[in-house]
């Protein structure tokens, strides 16, 4: 484990180099320096390349895909026209930016994608100086950019003679989010030179929602306004009439113009951001020719392209959604291979929450553009009008929870680990201080794997723990999941109350059909197994790596009980004060962070009852936690079999 | 403490009646009922004896007062137009609600306003059926009332003879907020019957910033097309001609006909919510007439008010930033009692960010709407073109920071403690993940006092220390907060830093000028005395009610051991090795939550390095905390130095 980094890390691959046989123009890419050399010819061949690339290496090692291949043209555009890395470019989530990965030196690593050691599946500051900042959680592009043009306006880097640049790729789905909004609501207003590329393909993970969305659809429309307001800009341009000076006058003669043409209401140019478009992003001449009129405008600007998500690969074309990351898939064929027949975490949460809904009318559902991703999409299916799919919104998702909570529904909000990060202060000021019955459903907690460090969920038990009246657990199985969510139904269980679970197939179980589906007591573990020398408490899934590591310990000799706690708030004061008195060494066992977690948790509560033991906390050590499988993160961060057996020897060898 | 709830609970004040000869009308209003009673004269009346009865309470029992004066007509037009409490009032913040809490029966309680056990300074539905939500943090209004909205009509309670009003009123700074956002781009979306009411004022706490600012005021040009528009409205709708069938031509009619008639782009109909105004606001005939022509219309739409802050007292109507909580002050010459001379934290902090951007160019301010309140003020006075002020925006200011810090520079971002929580995600994501040298100064942390349950800062030191590469940092007195400021620009200090102080006056401080100002060592604690029974850590300016205790416990005979740590992470790990060996019992003092704050920390350190130790940890219980002195709150919170000494007694005998 490296001390000298925050972030834990894999070995580097080696490096496969690009077959000139078969792509004849990448292989000569080793830098975006060297397609600035081409002609436009040869950067149509370059697009085709990169598709080609794409489509024969996605394949066979899975991610994202149908993003990158809408992008394709743009991303070439983008580094054939700005003086990258001089200048910036900050992609926004970063699906799309696989060609700017295979652009910018990185084509020769790219079957390590997504691998432990390997390329990353997002753009990452740590791997390249071309990728500019963190990307994975949506809507960050605008502000991240708008500080990194205001700080070349502070340092007097863009008053240079070539001044420098920066540029935001967002995309539709992504600038409906509050934090793109307050960005945008901010570079208005700013001097600083700032170009944010909308990246429009009428589509995010999940069919788009949201006003603002069918706001730019409608955009379309008014196209022949727009080329003709920007064939103006351009002439003017061409003859050196646009500087500083004249920008507000010809701003305001654009806006005359566009009331005089247009029945449009143009919100970007409402909040005062000059906006060109929209135009076609496949249209690789026009887009470079647009870019490089555009460029060396000052202050903040908006280019709207519309583009189709998986272009260039029909069976992405017409079915994007299921195209987002398709998994392995035939190439010719365009047949996906399916995935194992054990039943994901969230289908169970999907079909319970169904039959919930079936049984009480109260049940309510609302996720944050995760339709499919959380299997909400069941819930939509059968109850339409009382699912929401708020889009790329997790603040407003919980508040709006809390809204219907109030008066008296049962929300249930079906949010990824990390994206609920979003939603701190609405969790505990719009829900939680009024006591209000929504149930945070918390998919992809713990290690996701290789979707990396933007995307584990490691920190939700320690951030939703110390809330007042919060109820915080995690199902070991499929059958704990059902009769968590049953519990929080019961009329007698007050306040909100958190369920997480992981990316993935649920573990089997074997539930009696007695207690199949009945709501489990709330802050009562269940003890799984006897032991003598070390007491061991899981919380979650973890706990079947937990049992391995007992059996292997009981080959050593040594005799573990083995509790799951299911709550890690409230706790289950019984079994604490159990082994409390039994006073045997305690190893606790999550799939989160020990900051502050379960473990954390168990040691308060023991400290403030005063049993004075051994207590060894096994889970995410305090750094940030690379791609890989989960297999293998769980080996790098000290918490697989292995290292709880080894916990598990030391404990009781300190006894003896 | 109640165990019933989760939040503690003071004692209940005795009402003080309505005078009614200083206030004729009021004094006859029990609740909203009497008022719809009531002729247009009277409701006048009543505005003006609302608008003494504040002028006389708020003066000598100080709380917010000039948002309150300028929403007195909006106020009473809202309870005689809507069947309040069946139709719900969301109130946005809350610090115009005063004369809704007047109205609704809490006008003889209102002398216990923000005290403890009496009323709260914001809408609290723990206190009344017409709070219906919570407020205090901005834009939650827009959400929360949709959810209420949509739950109506999931329970068919829109559809009924008298179908339920959800109405929410939003200031012009908070719908600039991301989640404002979201909630209109959501709202418009749905077949919701939501009315959001613009309370207009041009300023929020400090004037106000963002490009839709400049919008909102622009919109007042457009008078005349907006007034022909609402009437042409008006006689569609007494002609019962508006119906749901014929709404979206009507509107369809209504955009051309703007098309036709304006110059401005209309953001809120750009979303599809219908737009009214802007009106005056202060005109209560009027806005009851428009209230109750748009009523009964169905779907979202916007009613756009314009009002003067501080209306109807000269003194804050010219200068509303003062005024917004003036604390106390003459009724009749309007001058306001200046506070004590003790220097603020916030101010000590301001200086020092002064005097760290003169010496290094890099340093750079970011505030969201807090300009004042931080004293952030103090850098923009000096350093303009270095000091951001985004507006409420949290999520932004903290993005924006991380892309200013990614290109070389070193922000200060200084945002309240519990406003910090909107932002969290963007911490993890946008600044901890790249390891970026941001430095977050949190002020109003741990117990604010009479602002109440939220904006207590409690959580911060347990939501920070969880992050990797995190520095969570709280001085005890002055010279450590200019010390740690320093420390934050060290070039040998990589990552984020967190810096934590509370509202109000700083322990005066003698550090001897050799030390004045100098970096502070990082995760370096301090021993402030030595001891041989007990051992006491603290953290932030607590240290002093702990000195106070140790004293107390000093005259019982029991000597006590003191130690500053001054870090929450990382922890001075010697200090700990020491108190460790030393084998007394450990106490910890923090002004923080006790789940997963710093002396949770203290725990899992010592359990990760075998020691064990009895260790008390005090600090905010797992509840909600109400609103009261600070000193009250302590006492009630149980971490007091009367509670800390009780500790320190019954620590001292365990082990004796």
């Amino acid at each position: 484990m490296s001390e000298t980094s925050d972030t834990l890390q894999g070995n580097s691959p080696a490096p496969h180099p690009v077959d000139p046989a078969k792509y004849p123009v990448l292989s000569r890419v080793s830098r975006p320096a060297d397609i600035r050399r081409m002609d436009l010819d040869e950067l149509e061949a370059l697009c085709a390349d990169i598709r080609r690339f794409l489509i024969a290496e996605v394949s066979v090692n899975p991610g994202h895909f149908a993003s990158s291949m809408g992008a394709v043209e743009l991303t070439v555009a983008l580094h054939y026209v700005f003086d990258t890395p001089d200048d910036r470019i900050v992609w926004d989530v970063g699906h799309q930016a696989y060609g700017h990965k295979l652009i910018t030196g990185r084509a020769p690593l790219f079957h390590s994608n997504r691998k432990l050691g390997g390329l990353s599946g997002f753009p990452n500051p740590a791997e390249s100086p071309y990728d500019t900042f963190t990307a994975g959680h949506a809507s960050n592009s605008v502000s991240a950019a708008l500080g990194m043009a205001t700080a070349a306006r502070i340092k007097g880097e863009s008053d240079c003679p070539h001044p420098r640049n920066v540029v935001a790729v967002i995309g539709d789905a992504s600038i409906g989010g509050g934090l793109a909004f307050e960005g945008l609501n901010n570079a208005a207003n700013s001097a600083a030179n700032l170009l944010i590329i909308l990246n429009d393909n009428d589509m995010s993970i999940d069919p788009n929602v949201g006003s603002l969305n069918s706001y730019l659809a409608g955009l379309n429309t008014s196209k022949s306004y727009n080329a003709l307001r920007y064939n103006i800009y351009r002439g003017l341009h061409r003859m050196h009439l646009i500087n500083e000076h004249n920008r507000g006058r010809i701003l305001r003669f654009n806006n005359s113009l566009k009331s005089l043409l247009s029945k449009e209401q143009n919100i970007f140019e409402g909040l005062d951001i000059r906006y060109f478009g929209p135009f076609d992003g496949h249209d690789l001449r026009r887009i470079i020719r647009v870019l490089t009129d555009i460029r060396d405008m000052r202050g903040p600007r908006i280019l709207h392209l519309r583009t189709v998500k998986g272009r260039g690969y029909l069976p992405a074309e017409k079915d994007p959604a299921s195209w987002h990351a398709p998994g392995l898939f035939d190439p010719t064929t365009g047949i996906r291979s399916t995935g194992g027949s054990a039943p994901k975490w969230q289908d169970i949460f999907g079909q319970t929450l169904v039959d919930l809904a079936r049984a009480d009318s109260r049940v309510t559902a609302i996720t944050a553009a995760m339709l499919s991703g959380t299997s909400v999409s069941m819930m939509a299916r059968e109850f339409p009008d009382r699912t929401f799919d708020v889009g790329i919104s997790e603040g407003h998702a919980v508040t709006f929870a809390g809204g219907l909570a109030k008066e008296g529904l049962r929300p249930f909000v079906a949010i990824y680990s990390s994206f609920l990060q979003r939603a701190y202060d609405h969790i505990i000021h719009d829900v939680a201080i009024q006591g209000l019955p929504v149930t945070f459903c918390i998919d992809r907690a713990g290690l996701v794997g290789e979707d990396g460090v933007t995307h584990h969920g490691v920190y939700d038990i320690a951030y939703l723990r110390n809330i007042p009246g919060m109820t915080v657990a995690a199902p070991r199985d499929a059958s704990t999941l059902r009769r968590l969510m049953a519990a929080a139904l019961l009329p007698e269980r007050k306040g909100p109350m958190a369920i997480r679970y992981p990316r993935g197939a649920a573990p089997s179980d074997t539930e009696p059909s007695a207690t199949n589906g009945q709501p489990i007591a709330i802050g009562r573990g269940e003890k799984l197994r006897h032991g003598s020398d070390v007491t061991l408490l899981s919380i979650g899934p973890i706990a079947s790596e937990a049992a391995r590591a007992i059996a292997d310990a009981e080959v050593q000799g040594i005799s573990t009980a083995h509790y799951d706690m299911i709550f890690a708030a409230p706790l289950d004061q019984e079994i604490l004060h159990e082994i409390g008195r039994a006073g045997r060494p305690v190893i606790t066992v999550e799939d989160g962070a020990r900051a502050g977690g379960f473990g954390s948790a168990v040691i308060e509560w023991l400290a403030d009852h005063g049993y004075l033991l051994p207590v060894t906390r096994i889970g995410i050590p305090d750094r940030f936690i690379p791609h890989g499988t989960v297999a293998e993160l769980r080996h790098l961060a000290g918490m697989d079999a292995g290292a709880i057996t080894e916990a598990i020897v030391a404990a009781a060898h300190s006894t003896r």
